[in-house]
Order: structure tokens, then sequence, then C-alpha cells
């Protein structure tokens, strides 16, 4: 029987029923922590739904900090909108560009340390209640920084802390250390068809 | 030979080719055009993504309006953002509650029409540069609305105009007219243990 055909009772009944059982699950769900958050796969949306949380927690008035292993013109739209709430983000574009656009390792693993050593700090840090580490997948997968120091540090993080890390080829330990993981799957995109990055859709 | 082993000279050279390939991609992407963006799947990070991809054209002086399918508390955090860029987005939260909270379809379904008259106003005002139809696909799984009124009225929009769709189980005729769909996947979800719809997270 399809929704088209079922009567407004059936339907009304049906929805009934989904609604206790929903109301039943949502009783056992009490508990509140802070969550290790990755979000990979090869389809778009990843650095986009993680600096949509990092929306919703300024919303809240809570403070997030936002760290961006690779840096490009990707983030232009939203910096604007953080900048109307410096006291809840602090935004640090940290990687040069592609790592493809520098072709020097030697500088590239100097540049994720950097970046990585801010993300600690705002992992330390009692005053952050959210913190995004962009693209850290990325250096992970090319072996800039040493995948036990970052398990490390976002197992041991406080309690309430909100963790959110970001790229495709995210690591396996990382999968089996994360509380929520989202593969982001590309079904279709417009640059097969020749249609370029546009400003409020890629960056 | 793995990123480990391949000494400095080795790794840079293929960055260097990686970056030539990239480049040469990049100059057959020449058209600028306004995308039907369609984010599905069971997965978490649809209406995120979505809401970040608002906050882009925000930050770009671009004006974008917001109709919400179904409403919850879902996007209370967004809500308070967009609330400092008044002139740059319109936010309709339409839906009232889940579906399965109101038990009557003749509602659900004045509700959807109501909400998908907003959607069409807004497509057809060229003040708008983005239009999210948020959970349109639920209603569409309902058949709470003739697909082929959904259809025409997103293919028939302005050329520079995005509308961005979200929503699991997107029907397959409105992913043929996409231009760019992500499929969202779920890994992982701490519901399962417990967990429970925390600020900054799910809402």
């Amino acid at each position: 029987m399809t929704d088209k055909t079922r009567s407004d009772e059936q339907h009304n009944a049906k929805m009934k029923k989904l609604q206790a059982a929903h109301d039943k699950i949502l009783e056992t769900k009490t508990i509140e922590k802070g969550l290790l958050v990755v979000h990979t796969g090869k389809g778009k949306g990843k650095t986009t739904a993680a600096l949509g949380m990092v929306v919703r927690a300024i919303g809240h008035g809570k403070k997030a900090g936002v760290v961006q292993f690779v840096k490009g013109a990707m983030a232009t739209g939203e910096k604007a909108v953080f900048d109307a709430f410096p006291d809840h983000v602090e935004f640090k574009p940290m990687g040069e560009g592609f790592t493809w656009n520098t072709q020097d390792r030697a500088r590239d693993i100097a540049v994720a340390r950097e970046a990585w050593e801010e993300v600690k700090r705002m992992i330390a840090d009692p005053a952050y209640d959210m913190v995004l580490a962009d693209e850290l997948n990325i250096v992970l997968r090319y072996d800039y920084l040493p995948l036990d120091e970052v398990l490390e540090a976002v197992t041991a993080r406080s309690p309430m802390k909100h963790v959110l890390i970001t790229g495709r080829n995210a690591p396996e330990a990382l999968i089996e250390a994360a509380d929520l993981v989202t593969e982001m799957t590309l079904v279709k995109h417009p640059f097969r068809s020749g249609v370029k990055a546009q400003p409020g859709i890629e960056f």
C-alpha cells in the first residue's frame, strides 16, 4: 500500500504509531556529552556541514574555534558572517593553499604542525565549546602529522567539548574513536558539465 | 610506494604534476549558472550543509530565502545568526513539527502547500539569489505535493538562481534534474549509545 492509496484514517493511525515509537526512543536518550564528529567521503558538504554546526553553536551563545588545515578561497563566505560574532568564533585559516600548490613537503609539514598546535590549544582551553579541525584528514593522509598524537588529543578532551574533523579518507582509527561519522557521497557534480566554482556554492 | 617512504623530491614532483592536471581541468570550467542542489541520504548534515551554503551566500552579500517544510527545534542556532543579517536572509519555518506529531494528513497537506507557495514566490522573485526548500523531499515522499509541479518550478527558474532541496529519499526525477547531488550516508550515530540531541550538534 502506498501513501497515495492509504486513507486518511489509516495514515493518521500509522503516524500515531510512528510518534509513539519515536517518543519511546527519545526517552532512552539522556546522555549529554561532547562529541567527536567526523565528516568524510568524496562528496561535497563535509566542510560546509561542519561550518554549519559552528554557526549553530554560535547561535546558541557558545564559543567555537575553527582551524583550516587547507586554505583556499573556500571559506570567505562564512568568514564574513563569523566576523559579525568576534566573541564567539575564532577562525584560523592556516594551510597555505592546497598542498599541491606548494610542492614543498618540509614546509607543508611545518604548516600542518603549526595548525595542529592551534587545535590542541583550543581543545585544551575550556573557553571553547567546539573545535573544528577542517581538512585534518588530508594532512593525516599524507603523514604530515602522527595519527597517534591526534587520537590522543581528541580522546583526552574534556567531557563536554565537541571536536569536528573533516576531510576525505578519514583514518579507520579516527572513525573508531568518533561518536558521529557521516560519509558524504558524490552522486552528481556540475564540474563534469564545465561549471566553475561559484560564490555561495563552493566558497 | 607510500607517502612515508617517498623522498621529498619525488613528493614535490608528484605534487607539481597534480597541480598541472588540476589547473588544466580548471581552465575548462568556465560556465557560471544557478545550480539545483540536492542533499539526500539517511546521514546527518543535509540541512546543516544547505544552511552552511546559505551562510556562504550571505557572506558574499547575496540574498537567500529559507523555507523549512518540517519545523522542529532544528534551526534555532542558525536562526539566531541569520537574525543578524535581516536584509540578506528570509527565514520561514513553515512545517508544524514532524509530520507524525500532527497525525492529520489534510492539515499537513495544507501546510506543505503554504510552504511551497513561499518557495515558488522566492524562486520567481529576482531579489533572491538562493532558495532553500528544506526537507521538501519528505513532503514529496508522502505525496503531499505533486512532484511535477516542483520539477516545473525548479527547472523554469532564472539561469543564475541557486535552488537547494534537502531531505532523505529524493525522488529519482529530482536527482535527474539536479546539477549537484550529495548523499549523506550514516556511518555511526551517537543516538545508538543513548546520547541525546544537543545544541550546536542537532539544532
